[in-house]
Parts: structure tokens; C-alpha cells; sequence
């Protein structure tokens, strides 16, 4: 990829910290994200002191600033990152999970994973009509035949959704299933995923504008034995359902693809699997609703949009469990905190 | 990929031939065409005595052959690979342009292109679920975390489209402006192109399952000045549009990606460039239409699908160009010819 000219001022790179020691974490990460400024938000359950080496301009956040903000929240686990969104200035944010490190090439050099997501973000999604050689806009791409001229320009992009090596993200009973599969399958391409096209985003290794699409990140949907792992979750695929939602109705893209991260193990899957696996069950009620929402045309920032969003989760989903009406109340209230921190404190030159 | 057991009596390979000379085509190919029948279609306008090599199982079809069967049907140029779909008895077609060649791994291995289709072609498409780790199917991979379970068996894969190498499918003006740009980069993918995203089917590397799609790939839409150059040609972008729609509404699914097919140059985009381009504009009056095109539940085969498709083109872009009423029908002849080649020697097993 050609590296496109990032102002480091441009970018905040969100990390959650689920276990307390980020050294090796901090220090794979080092030659990629020294020059940025790094939000880190400790898990408020997380009671030990979080260990974090020296050397990055860096701002941490803990229970007590979340407390500051709302006592409504969950901002627990892997949902304490969506604070760092909710404080951050920036246009663009990068996060990565903390079980992960940069991947690398054949020659050991490391992928730059925060220049491949700001390229994504910067140049246009295509998300209406798909093009057959993957985003055509990379280096030696284009589009090809019989792709309309009208829709060559392209729509900004505010979601890159990158990947994974080693570790695939699957669900417990996936990794159950097959616990001594790797993903080793480097696959180099980025493609905009077409309209209204569901798919499951996943906050392990993401990054977007946060200027148009922030607000349609949030933590919704917690699943009541939820625990630490990401399997577990499902908090990032119900706002991902929700984000893809609103870039749909307000024109904007989500890329999928490059860059890649190395993913460690953590956790067992099996003993996920002994808890009752709620998540599956409730996927189900969820891809009906979101093929059958509309919003309406008065809907026309993200804000808007996921308001409308959790009026119909209460209305149709809300009767079905009780999660999803507490999803509902949580993206209310979180488009509330997004306004005031907004208006607290306005983005600088947005 | 681990590769499918294939009966090489269930594939036929088509060939249009454009060029009298098909020695070092077919030299190329033999070790991935041998074992299969092929259908070698001669462009009717194409005066010269075919030069073909010994020791395929192959059928060779003429003008007269056309003749017999339709004069209202224009087989010529490319569009004469549409006479072997027609005259097949396969369950799946494999057509590739005579100036393809296989393309090699970094060892010098041939990539076998129709392993890899038919391949595509069996497993299960996944078109109502965007999944990120590409075909879900291929060994290694699997469903995603948030991918819902209820869509996991997929459907049935109709069509598998193919990639290329060296000389991307690019269209006139795009060839013209990046003369130089060869496509070098081998993305090892495949995906399922999602319900209702649009697509620039090529047909220059193409197969599919004959028995429930044949119908829908006909020579349709032909321009006026067109050459016998791919860089011209709007047939299979105009019959991809219409195969994605009616596989979109049979609940059948689309491929594109891998295999790949190593593209020769051939002919001068620039020489092209001086004719009018009318394909460009033509495209423009398509996307709107098939945005908007929904066809009814008694269609429930591809023969009915194309019918409803034809009558919808006719009325509303025939009054934009006589070009799309001599699709409509040609669309029309073409089902017609298709029942009835059909009805004159059933498909065994079908």
C-alpha cells in the first residue's frame, strides 16, 4: 500500500485494558504507535494497577471519569473502550484489543496498521455497486469494466474493519469446535461491503471517523453471563449492525480487509460454552428487525439515526427480551452523553 | 484450496473462438482441459479454417449450427460462447476467452481454474450475511463471531466469477488512461457478492451451474460499433446485471474472486476510444433500473425471471434507446430457444 500522509494529530488510538499489565502489549505496538496519542481506558472492573511502560503521549481513563459521565452505562470489559471514543477529539480512531500485536510479513517487518486504516478511511467506499478487483482505489486497482462512471467517485468511508491472523474472531462454539484451527490465510484486499448488507463488525481491530459515525459506536447490547472474552460478546455486532445501518441510510461507506493483527490466545472456550450461550439465540431475532428498519429521510447525522434506531428496538425487539430494551435505553442515553461531551468541549475545527 | 471431486461428466468447457489459431490456447490449457468435453464455438464472422490441436474430446459448432437453431440471435464475437451454453447437456459451464491463459503460483504450478470453479460452484454461497473472513466454506475458515447460525448452510452457489492477471478487465477508456497498468496483485479470495449489490459480471473467465441459471446468461444487449474487443463488449455486463437479479431472487448465490486466469493483450484501447463510446452511456440508464426492479413471486425459475426482466426492460428503457428493446428481445428468442433446445434432448438427471 502507499502510505497516505497522516497528521498524527488526526488520530486518537483507543486501547481497552482488560488485564492489568500492558507492557508486551505496549511494546509490540511501539514503533507504530509512538507517534500518536493513545487513549487508555482501564476496565472498571479491573482492580489491580494497570502497569504501562514509558514513553507514549498517552491520557488514561478510569471508573472514576466514567462515573463523572454516567452512572447509566456499562462501561465494563471490552465496552470500556467506547469511553476513550466518547472523550477522544479526533477525526479518525483506531483501537485494537489488547490480546493483539502487529502482524508481520515474510521479512518480519511489521504491517503499519494504523496507515492502512487511515487509507481506508481516507479514500471513497464504493458501497453501490461492487467492484470485482476489491477497492479500486489502492495502488495499481481500478475499476473495472461495466462499473458505472456516475459511481466512480465513490462515498467517504467511515468504518474500516480490519482482520485477523492466528486466532480468528469466532464465537465460543466455533473455537470450541475446532480449538486447534489458526487463521494463517493472509488475504491482501479491502473492499467496501455493499449496501445494505448486514455484516458482524468486530471492535477487536477497528478504526472510523469519528466525526461523521461516533455516535453510532456505543455499548448497546450486554448479554447477562458476559465475562472477558471476546466471544462472549456481542456488543460490538449490535452496534456494528447498527453503524452499517446508519452509513447505509446516510451514504457513507465500511470497508472490510487490511490490515491484518496477530491475535494471542486468551481465555477457554469451553468453559464459555457452559454458560448458556445467549448471543446465538438472540443473532437470530436480530438479523429480521435489522433487514425491516427504515429510517426516515429527517434522520440526517448518526445521532439521529441511532435515536430512531432504539425507538424501533424498544417497539419491536423490546417485547421479545428484555436486553434489548435495556440496548434501547443505552443508546438513548449514549447520544445524550455524545451531545454534551460535544458541546462541552467542541471539536477543534469540526 | 483442497479440491472437489469433480465428474468430468457433469462440466463442459465453452470456447469462443475469435481467432483462427487456437494452437497455443489449447497448448496451454491441455493439462487442466483434458479430461474434460469441450464446446469450441466458432465466431460466425470469423472467415478463416479453425487451427485446432489433437487430442481433446471436444464438439466444434459453426454458423450453420447458429442458422439452424435462430437468425434473430446475434452469435457473433464473443457472444457466440453463448451458443455452447445453449447446446451444452452439463450441469456446469466453464468458459474462458481464447486469450487466457493459466495462470502459475510463484513455483510455476498451473492454478486449476476449474477445480477452483466447480469448487465454487458446490459449496454453499452465503448471500444474506456479509462474512469477513471471505467463502466461510474454504478450509481453514469458518463463520465469524456475530454471523448468525440460522444462515450458516447457505445456498446453493449458480454462478463463479473469476479473476485476472497481467491484463485486468478493464473498459476502453480505462485501458487507454493507464496503458502500462498490469494487474500483478493474486488476492487469495473468495466471497459471496451480497443480495442485491450490484456487479460487473465479466465474462472472460466464468462458469456456473447450467441447470438452474443457463437461461439468464444470453447475448442480449449488443452496441452498435462494437469490435471484438472484451474492452467494448457490454453482453455479459448487461446479462450479469440480469443473472445477479434473478439469482438474487431465486435465492441463489454469486461468487467472485479466485480462480484466476492469466489475461494476453490483444488489440489497441485507443483504436477503440475513437469509435463512440456508447457502453458508458448505457450504463448510467442500467443501474437505476435494475435498482428498482422487483420481480413477482410466480417467477420461480430463471426462464420465468428473464421473461418478467425482458417485458420490464422493454417498457421502461426501450423508449430510451432502441439497443435495450432488441435486448428485451433478444431475451425473449432466447428462452424461447432455450425451451426448446431443452425440450428436444432433456438434460439427463435434471
Amino acid at each position: 500500500m502507499s502510505h497516505p500522509i497522516i497528521k498524527d494529530d488526526e488520530v486518537d488510538i483507543v486501547v481497552a485494558a482488560i488485564q492489568p499489565d500492558l507492557t508486551s502489549f505496549m511494546e509490540e505496538w511501539r514503533p507504530i504507535f509512538c507517534r500518536f496519542h493513545l487513549i487508555i481506558v482501564k476496565d472498571p472492573d479491573l482492580q489491580k494497577e494497570l502497569i504501562i511502560p514509558e514513553g507514549f503521549n498517552m491520557d488514561l481513563y478510569t471508573k472514576s471519569d466514567m462515573d463523572r459521565v454516567s452512572t447509566s452505562i456499562l462501561f465494563t470489559g471490552y465496552s470500556c473502550r467506547y469511553f476513550g471514543y466518547l472523550v477522544s477529539k479526533k477525526k479518525y480512531i483506531v483501537a485494537v484489543d489488547d490480546d493483539c500485536i502487529p502482524a508481520k510479513d515474510g521479512k518480519g517487518f511489521l504491517f503499519d496498521v494504523v496507515a492502512q486504516h487511515i487509507s481506508n478511511l481516507r479514500l471513497p467506499a464504493t458501497p453501490f455497486f461492487f467492484n470485482t478487483l476489491y477497492d479500486p482505489f489502492q495502488k495499481g486497482a481500478d475499476f473495472v469494466r461495466g462499473y458505472p462512471f456516475s459511481l466512480r467517485n465513490g462515498v467517504k468511508c467511515a468504518i474500516s474493519c480490519g482482520l485477523w491472523l492466528n486466532l480468528a474472531d469466532y464465537d465460543a462454539p466455533t473455537q470450541a469446535l475446532k480449538p486447534g484451527e489458526r487463521n494463517a490465510r493472509y488475504v491482501d484486499a479491502v473492499l467496501t461491503v455493499p449496501l445494505k448488507a448486514m455484516m458482524p463488525l468486530s471492535g477487536i481491530n477497528v478504526a472510523f471517523n469519528r466525526e461523521v459515525i461516533g455516535p453510532a459506536l456505543f455499548p448497546g447490547l450486554h448479554l447477562a453471563g458476559e465475562g472477558k472474552q471476546r466471544w462472549e460478546t456481542v456488543e460490538d455486532i449490535w452496534c456494528g449492525m447498527c453503524a452499517k445501518l446508519v452509513c447505509d441510510h446516510l451514504g457513507l461507506g465500511v470497508k472490510s480487509g487490511v490490515p491484518y493483527v496477530w491475535r494471542n490466545d486468551r481465555g477457554d472456550a469451553i468453559e464459555t460454552l457452559k454458560k448458556e450461550w445467549l448471543g446465538m439465540k438472540l443473532m437470530e431475532e436480530v438479523v429480521p428487525f435489522f433487514q425491516s428498519v427504515r429510517l426516515p429521510r429527517t434522520a440526517v447525522v448518526a445521532e439521529d439515526c441511532v435515536l430512531e434506531i432504539a425507538a424501533m428496538v424498544k417497539e419491536k425487539l423490546g417485547p421479545v427480551d428484555p436486553l434489548f430494551g435495556q440496548a434501547a435505553d443505552a443508546m438513548v442515553e449514549w447520544v445524550r452523553l455524545w451531545k454534551a461531551v460535544e458541546s462541552a468541549s467542541p471539536t477543534p475545527g469540526a
